[in-house]
């Protein structure tokens, strides 16, 4: 699985980013640091983990004309203290940059190393089940964590609103009826967008199924209620016609549980929205 | 401590937070709600915390012409299940803002709510002792973040690389010498900025207040050598000279410690890029 | 169907549009009309036509401090000499927004008018058919044109590259083969996701069925090469499996040919690229 | 004639283009095309007419650091068949860029063919004859609508409202009298601009050129009507001291009766906002 | 003459100088103004003058919900002392908005001061007399600066490269002659544009007038040239056919020699580039 | 002292300028000049002065694939016929870039030639005094401007509302009381910001003093107000523990009295709002 769009398109968000920081300049730097001194640096992981956020680092790198050489992936596995990217070129422009490039892979690889914590117990327990993240992202920054997500093993659920249909309990408290939902949305979308709706018990996962939606979310059901509203699927001949997406109230204590299930996609908010960035440091070495 | 501008200047910032979420429409709440259908809402906090974003959310239902009617204020504490803001108008407006507002409101809040809790042990160990955060931010987002640091009671410290000179050890592996880096940065920048330092032993920060910093930052310092290097400074007179921040290796189990020491600032990047989001949900109901 | 956003979502760009028709001020408005005059205006249809665009014609109106008063509704048929919105207000504001909501009008409403042309005689023919546009669209417009083909009672079809995935000869010249370009887009893209295929002939069309595809796309076949992949299909059990869109070489002398036959959706670029905007104008009449 | 900025100018917009359709980016080609793979391709004309947008295509190139090689300049008339430009590079670059490409230069080539077909009758009948566009384009692509026109050997008429005085009938609804018209315009506007003003009969004509118009616009006049006017102006000594614009009405079928008046101007909207793309597509060979 | 567009084309500019000034707020006002305060104030010209910017003042105050009251109009004259325009709303609000505002109206009431001083001198000694300003413009400010040109009694001249042809000798370097240069322009660009040429001598002044150009600009003649050029032009039947506009070397103690000569136009860079801003302030008082 | 930002980061905005010049582009070069004629040119002083904007003007350059080669540095003092920077490449280009160069190079050049002006008779008087500006700015030009000061010598002040703290009567007719406004700024903003406050009279300035102020702005006093003050704050062992700012009513007669006082500031809105452009013209030569 992968997010990525050229290079170029990338440029402009992350010249914001760097002027975020920057505003009139690094006043620091400009009074301590010549011109034209030079300096080697290395970005560093204090912490074992998944990296994301390299092509961001290294468009940024490429923008201010420093020597990028990375030593790992986007993707990669790292142990603490493993260098990541190696850098060469003006102090000051290494300086400048720190921060930036630091504050973007120590987000998008803090997502990436927790999504693939979960993902990696997934594969033990059931290899086809696909761990999701949802649209609960920070503003202004989804795509970066969207990616982290797919760069963890995860999978990026709906970018927008725009790309899939989803229909929650708020729209059916005003339509009412599920099969209807179901029916209404697809007579009113583009046959491109595929229909999920979110239900609450067995009969309304039978009621979506029979009405054709594509995927099925079983909000916060137990586990044991999850696998008697697959089994009655199964017995009513309309499990594979669908796929099962699980979300709400899985926590570290069940979530073995709900995987061992036969359910298609766990989608999880936590893996972005409340993650530990991971630590990762710049050193940074005067050259001559 | 405030961090406002006019919710005119922040109206771009939050259509693109929006459109970010947008793209080309909701389409599950174009197809199945009816244009003038009305409704209600309320946005809920799940558990308890300290609120921040209301101000944000406030400016976006405005936007969109849904009548709100904040119960808290921003910096308020609330408990789990307790009622942020009351909303009504446009079904089709509300479900369309939910997702940015509440992606706002909890990151915000939970960085509101975790500062909080260093500020209150604070506050009962060292009265007078800031908890600052740092420029360890989601790159797009730091107004917001620093916003929420300061509704939780913290400090907001440099808000850009051009609003105070702090010299770091990268800085110094080119200058050499503190005094002199002290004085060039002096010479070299505008009198209206501060100068803070970084040093890493007893001997340093006295050379750094002889040089007339405004703020030395003891950095990763333990306990023990913080409070000697405060007793000599204490010794040399220095001590009220200047203020004293510290910084890198503090810790739940630690942090007591170091509140107790004669100290003005204790900055913690976790307070913004670690936290977890505090869980908000809105509850709509159809009205006629 | 329908492809709405929020009115403040689209005033920025409704704004850059009258900006580049306006650049430093309507000079000759700003020599001729005084300040306070005031007038009456109504937009008319020069023809019979579907009408798109009054959604953003009002906003602008509204920016602008126009009074405006919709006679028909976006999407409805008019007749030649019909009134689409009566206005009141300075005249200086009404003359320096004319050409420009008459651009976006006659633009979308050419578009829903050819449309709905062909939407019409599939209602007859084959009253399941869609009749879907393509991302064969003017820059920087797209969101207009792909609304105004569902206002024509269009398909909007993809809205971009990240919408759904499209498996075309392109990518298949790498791939090589069917089955396993579908298997390899299943498994590396977001479950959200739905995945089409464009093939040759009733081979390639079988293989795709079977391996799962979603929407299947007769390339440039003739209606008798549609019909025989589209027995073959009953015949092996897979035509309910999947849905069916026809594109390339359909023009007015066949088309009739091709909506007989039992697809789901004929897709076509013209209805956007090569249409005759629809003629309106303002009726303009100065009050005292 | 030419219509051209500097490349870099282009680049924001250009990048804009490709962002509206890639969004999340191509998911299809990132699913299924080695990073490394590369391929040649050709954009090739399906049909005859004259070529516009190969500058622009070749800016998209360039960023995304795809080789290219025009086999044609723009303005250049092709045959149906006729290669345009010859690309090579990595596949997933040319796969991502080649929407937005086509869509800017078919639009472009549509414009410029059907503008060349009319300046090549006028050439025939009347040499001197200008075929000018109007200010009726598709909002937000005005730049490249009126280079294609100038390319297709047109004339780009007025840029914006700000260029030129051009007074119509609402602006005299208002201020009522030709010549005091045409005077207030002269006295308030920069002595830069020209003044234009539409005119119905030849009474009005007469006025205009005794009031110094630099051009006199016959609006919806008949070939016998403008040919009248057009021997007053002439009989009262004023034919020489204006240009003479004709606007309104044309057709194909009473075109060349007017082209063969003694006029200056003959300006058309329709070349921009009612004409067929020009087909183009892209050729596609995986290389190794 | 007036240079006017909507109040809502203006916003973002204004929006975005606001921002300039604000960054992440204003921490004074902030700290120490109670959200609540109100107050009331007056902008106030501490010299005489010709104001400019109430318009765009007017625009700021109403984005940010302060009531305003205007005193005078754009364009008038003060007296030192005057009051401007008086205001009352959240002293936060006013305070910090005031130095934006004043920035404004200083820099453009500066230009309209010094613009109206040499129109009064010019309407003495030759009233059909133009005094424009030149594209010698603060980068990011120029529409603002011509405005106040006009406000001054000035012509704007050209607003772009893009809205006369003005050949320069820099032009003429390359393509050589001057009857040459001015018809290869009128052939090679719209009809819609005028053609001004720069010329060194009668000679030159005779070549271009009699190849047609629109505008003949002296450049840097001294009066005695000047009058010898208008006078050949004079006798051979050409003055009438062409604007002059002089251009160059004009100073205080020669300005009169110039403006009694018989041209239509003096331009002047220095009436935008090099003038005093018109001092004006805020005065503000607390109010209950 | 020095206010530099990387390259990259000023590119956005000097394409803005560009395009604030060119619009719909350079239509005198497009008519005149062939696409490949090549051209020598040098930037010259006409006049002595302080050169600034040498970055912005080879970033450019550079944007525009011109060779440029520097003969003085950012800062340099130059002689009147000077050549500042030596240019090859297209005509076109370097024509097309001429006015935009000049403008920000003359605005620059000559705020930083008045800078240097007063700060050299500083230098003569009381060598460590700073000679700063102000916030009165042209909007959307700050950055150049304050980066222009600098490289006269002077010194930046606040780059914005959040930079420092900084007490003016607005505020403290709000306040009321001196040490209150000082004690309540520093508790409620960072640590990290200055607290500067404005006083009128030296018992204000000694409240200040006593209060723990940064900087104490003399506002309008007398020389000898001054003299009395800062006698006042010495003898009170007050005048180490603050920098004294001088602001008001300072003009080239009385400078060198308020020059010759023991104040670290000085600082004049005039040296940015009131100054004369540096007269620089391009002179251009076509190369074979």
């Amino acid at each position: 699985m992968d997010l990525l769009v050229e290079d170029k398109l990338l440029e402009k968000r992350l010249l914001d980013f760097l002027e975020e920081d920057l505003g009139f300049g690094d006043i620091t730097t400009n009074a301590l640091i010549p011109k034209n001194a030079k300096a080697e640096a290395r970005i560093i992981s204090k912490r074992g983990g998944v990296i994301a956020g390299i092509q961001e680092a290294c468009i940024i790198f490429k923008l201010l004309n420093i020597n990028f050489n990375p030593q790992v992936k986007d993707g990669d596995r790292v142990t603490g203290g493993q260098t990541i990217i190696e850098l060469s070129g003006l102090a000051k422009a290494i300086l400048s940059a720190e921060r930036t490039v630091l504050n973007i892979m120590m987000r998008m690889s803090g997502i990436a190393t927790e999504t693939s914590k979960i993902v990696d117990i997934a594969k033990r327990i059931n290899p086809k089940l696909r761990i999701a993240c949802t649209r609960k992202t920070t503003p202004g920054f989804r795509y970066f964590e969207k990616k982290a997500v797919i760069l963890g093993g995860g999978d990026s659920h709906r970018f927008r609103l725009d790309d899939m249909i989803l229909i929650k309990d708020n729209h059916l408290s005003i339509v009412g009826d599920i099969g209807e939902a179901v029916n209404q949305a697809r007579s009113r979308c583009s046959f491109s967008k595929k229909i999920e709706i979110e239900v609450e018990d067995a009969d309304q996962a039978l009621e979506a199924a029979r009405a054709g939606a594509d995927i099925i979310m079983f909000d916060n059901m137990s586990p044991d209620e999850a696998k008697k509203t697959l089994d009655l699927l199964e017995e009513k001949g309309l499990r594979d016609k669908v796929l099962i997406e699980l979300s709400g109230g899985i926590n570290p204590e069940n979530i073995e549980k709900y995987m061992a299930l036969n359910v298609d996609i766990i989608s999880m908010g936590y893996i972005i929205h409340s993650i530990k960035a991971l630590d990762l440091s710049l050193d940074f070495k005067k050259t001559k």
